[in-house]
């Protein structure tokens, strides 16, 4: 049985897929990182992060049905990889000064990872004509390289409440 | 037996593993994406970032000997995910005119996961007071960064090259 050749409309299908699951999946993590959280402004930005993680999630699905596809996610093992870390620095740092640089840090690549993810898709949704997805994509874009730009700032924060042994 | 607590140093020699392990099986994964890449500009894109990761591999080891320790990689699933989906691509967009696009897209997610670990792995370097690995580690980041930009460059000439059916 031969198979079409798969198109841009596949891999825009497939890549809504990968950013459906792993945007779950952050939301589930987000709340375990706040809790471990050391300082209370860090804490607060995971927190606030969930409410527009949960936004997102709904963007999504308006994704999917402006393609008429029903909402479903595709096992991505990159960024179970990048959240699995969170947890690690979480039980490894427990109780250290370093434990906020951690955290700070493997959220940070899972938003390296987001905004990689939406970025492309934007680019797609907009080469196959999908004005109001294309919208939709780079209104989370935005949200995500904000949430980065925070973590950033926190970084710097964090980094300097604590001296640090060379 | 109590285990002392962990600092920054600790997190900084365990980014450093992470990093180390994964260019090496960047450098792997590249020689692949070249092969499989549809335009010739692609395949150059690639190869010419294969040196570049040789370069880089060199600068972690030095990293390691500024920090008194063996240049050793630490599992990484995070990287070993995201490697992963550019050979998936590579298999199911096979003669695809989406084939490049697929591949742009997992090389730059692999591009933002270098650029998240090595910003912060410079950070933690300038907070530790390692001026010469700050530097070096900086003079890949921006490497990262302008592979990046030329991925994107590409990406826009790959999706302008074939009309895509919406």
């Amino acid at each position: 049985m031969s198979k079409a050749t798969k198109q841009l409309a596949d891999l825009f299908h497939e890549g809504l897929k990968d950013i459906y699951f792993a945007e779950k999946k952050i939301v589930t993590a987000l709340p375990k990182m706040a809790k471990a959280a050391g300082s209370e402004d860090l804490a607060a930005a995971f927190k606030k992060h969930i409410n527009e993680t949960e936004e997102q999630v709904t963007r999504l699905e308006i994704v999917f049905e402006l393609i008429d596809q029903k909402p479903h996610g595709r096992n991505c093992p990159g960024i179970m990889g990048l959240l699995d870390e969170g947890q690690e620095v979480t039980k490894e740092y427990k109780n250290s000064p370093a434990l906020d640089a951690g955290l700070i840090a493997a959220a940070q690549a899972v938003e390296h990872y987001e905004i990689s993810r939406y970025g492309t898709l934007m680019v797609w949704a907009q080469q196959l004509g999908m004005t109001e997805a294309a919208t939709l994509l780079h209104r989370t874009l935005q949200e995500e390289v904000k949430a980065h730009a925070l973590l950033t700032q926190l970084a710097e924060k964090a980094l300097n409440r604590e001296p640090q042994m060379a």
